[in-house]
């Protein structure tokens, strides 16, 4: 219940009981709406009525429930398995950095960063992704080369989508390789990691696009796009995922003053998708062929294609022409996983949906590249740490599995057995128990009343999920016994107080 | 190497190779220096040579490192094993919260808030504890009851002493108990739990003391203080653990204006320490008992200790009336555990150092206690949940683990096996050895380079710890099999291809 009481005004947002459900289905509109009248509270000055407060979280964000928390721990606990099977080392930097380590990193998306108050000192900013503060760790701290995954939320001041899967606090879950290394090994290994993982997801079929930075400029060259203009032609291109060739062609002709002509041609590469083969073919392209850096990178891409045979993944990946990536740190190869079954509704929807992150295609669950120049740009010397990485889109993943989720009854605690008695006053009983099996290890739990009900503790069994009960009475306290019941079957046997922990232990590895 | 490039004013704050040791001796100077140089260059206005920056974290913040990351995931493991075996559930809360969530809940210490800037839309403040977000969480969805964890990061503009383990952006680990239940059960488990903790961490040993807020609201009313005095004279008994009672009474007397008689009767209760006896001796004590509110606090401490010696805990806590707590919210049992063993050099340093976090004592490592009016704050009939909680400080457990860990070799990643070749020309079934072993589930890695040398992988495996080489030939190929090599003993022997895995995995059990 959410009230706005602003002079003698009741601003009525809602008196129903559900008032999360709520916001997340209008949350945009509410939030405008409140903020609005916040300003006003502001500037009439009271705040002596402690309850006109809005009961929320900040727009674009979420807390995670239990059941949620539950889910998220599986999704990382496959991730994370597969991180360290690759031999990855974990790091972590703080979720804010002095504004200027994120100055001039992001170009156009630098207006999406959360700047904190200037309350005297440093002025600091909110992370805005991962990669970032990873190159300010490697420069800073003289580093060459590390395998390393980070794990952890970052804030963008975007245009929120929640019940798709869009936050302005999300995590993300990235695996870097840096170092001088032989071409295209490290690479062709981030995108045997986005295989893995998202095969181990389960999340239906995917698809995983790559190209190369060098071959998108050097088919900008070779089409006749001025130099200053690669960048921003390139974040056109980048639309192709959910706009038609035309809107794009429009966008470049009529909006970044390119020639018509000029736009034909790219989007006649830009319609090519293949493998290896088409690598080699266009190797053989005479305009293409001309560029020294598209001939570079399509070498690369040639040899990245054969470790992938090697790595058994080039049933999924894909070399696309019209993959370009929005941030502007890339150097190399870039690539992008997108889901291609749309069994959920939400994913249907996305993918017809507005922009997502970083200008991505809005079914996209990975995405990453080669950064050779970031680390340089912190280094006075300019001293280069070639870079390699691939970052999982954690929040849609989560929203895939909450809906497939939501009829499951997932179990959020992991108790194995409550401590329970059928008569009065036996709670010191309970409790000595209790302690006992904790000290032993054992998941355990009491009921923090003097006499429960047996009824309502089975009850709790039932509706947590705890396999297993040790009920007490006081002929079993006599005879140094304890009634365990199994929950599910209703079977009872006497177990003697000496065996229970080994008892406990062997019934939950049988479950 | 840190420049400061200003109009031609160089300001060298350093030149030597390690820029981040300096940064953690001296950093609040240089901070400081920084700070008004950053503003002088932003009146000026010029940002053009780029490498003016400074290579740093924010102040009072830090990143980890991957042996630090192992420590850290080796305690938080002990420690949500403890919460799971209690049979807490997890939640997760945004890292921020609206400013207005924040406001009116921590006293003083509210000034430590970090705000972020005003952007548009809605004030936000990085959350200050997970206390209150977790009451809003449970307002929000009008949960009533609920036993859950929560570990994450906090953010406080205090001074931070990064080398005794005090900084502005620090984890909290709390498990929380919310529900209206039977007097103290749940108190007794929240106990139990810093013990179990405590004791598992291996820390050297402890205690954990106890008092009552209402035992010291009505201590302070029998003695005379004016009742709205009982805050900020709870302040100064606070500091009892870091102040001689001399400074404490003349706080009282000559900054708080307290009579100096009321005064020397606090001075007489507060030098008390005890048990359940001691709580029984106070009941009698004929000013005490005076006061309604005092009696209820130490039946329930009675109570209390007689929970806590059917869970085996009373050997390390003590019933202590100069525990106080600086936090305004709490309502009934507070707790604090220190360490009383001072083994590393920093512990000691810092038992005689400056005032910890809280107000609390500086060789603090846990605390909390009973808030049962802060849910109803956020509810706009005031309708009260009851929570008890506990908070586990394990930034200076960190440090301690450090220190101990500082001449020791600790693995920072898990891979089993590395696949190498003696000879020149197998980079291709190395990769291809390696995506087997990925798709089987083990871990494990292979240098990126076409022709290493084998001295160079056998030395990878020394340093990082990898305990089995899988070494690959001609002969080896023709054959079918693979030389398994365990690095300790220098051992090899040839395995077939189609048992390699079995046999990693064997090993590694072994190990």
């Amino acid at each position: 219940i959410c009230n706005q009481l602003i002079n003698n005004e009741y601003v009525m947002i809602r008196q129903a009981s559900d008032c999360c459900m709520y916001f997340c289905l209008c949350a945009q509109q509410i939030d405008e709406e409140v903020s609005k009248l916040l300003q006003l509270k502001a500037q009439l000055g009271g705040d002596e009525d402690k309850h006109t407060f809005v009961l929320k979280t900040a727009k674009g964000t979420r807390d995670y429930n239990p059941k949620q928390m539950a889910i998220r721990e599986k999704v990382f606990d496959t991730i994370i398995r597969c991180f360290k099977r690759h031999g990855a080392e974990t790091i972590d930097t703080p979720v804010f950095e002095l504004k200027e380590t994120l100055t001039g990193k992001y170009g156009e998306d630098s207006k999406l960063i959360y700047d904190l108050k200037d309350q005297g000192g440093e002025l600091l900013s909110l992370r805005y992704d991962l990669t970032v503060p990873f190159a300010r760790y490697l420069a800073m701290n003289k580093i060459t080369n590390i395998k390393r995954y980070h794990i952890a939320k970052v804030y963008r001041r975007d245009n929120p989508a929640m019940t798709r899967g869009r936050y302005r606090e999300f995590y993300q879950c990235d695996f870097d390789i840096a170092g001088q290394y032989d071409p295209m090994i490290p690479d062709a290994e981030c995108l045997k990691i986005v295989h893995e993982i998202l095969s181990e997801l389960d999340l239906g079929d995917f698809r995983i696009k790559v190209n190369d930075r060098r071959i998108l400029d050097g088919m900008f060259e070779v089409c006749g796009v001025p130099d200053d203009k690669f960048r921003t032609i390139c974040s056109t291109v980048d639309k192709l995922d959910k706009m038609s060739w035309e809107d794009v062609k429009n966008e470049m002709v009529n909006e970044k003053g390119l020639a018509s002509e000029v736009a034909d041609q790219i989007g006649e590469y830009v319609s090519m998708q293949g493998g290896k083969d088409m690598a080699e073919k266009l190797l053989q392209d005479p305009k293409l062929s001309q560029s020294k850096q598209a001939c570079a990178g399509l070498a690369d891409m040639k040899l990245l294609f054969s470790y992938l045979e090697l790595f058994n993944v080039t049933d999924k990946v894909v070399f696309d022409l019209s993959l370009a990536r929005g941030l502007d740190y890339y150097t190399g190869v870039i690539c992008e996983a997108v889901l291609t079954q749309t069994t959920s509704a939400p994913a249907t929807q996305e993918r017809n949906g507005p922009a997502g992150e970083e200008g991505v295609s809005v079914g996209s669950v990975a995405g990453g590249g080669r950064y050779d120049g970031l680390v340089g740009m912190f280094d006075l010397k300019g001293r280069k740490v070639p870079c390699i990485g691939v970052s999982i889109g954690i929040e849609r993943v989560f929203s895939i599995m909450e809906q497939k989720a939501e009829a499951e009854k997932i179990r959020t605690t992991e108790t194995q057995v409550l401590v329970a008695s059928a008569q009065k006053n036996l709670l010191e009983e309970r409790l000595k128990l209790t302690a006992e099996l904790w000290d032993a290890g054992i998941k355990a739990e009491v009921l923090y009343k003097k006499n429960p009900k047996l009824l309502s503790q089975l009850q709790h069994c039932e509706e947590t999920g705890i396999p297993l009960v040790a009920i007490l009475g006081e002929q079993e306290i006599k005879d140094g016994v304890v009634k365990l019941r199994t929950v599910a079957t209703r079977e009872e046997v006497d177990v003697s107080r000496a065996e229970l922990v080994e008892e406990v232990k062997k019934r939950c590895q049988q479950l």
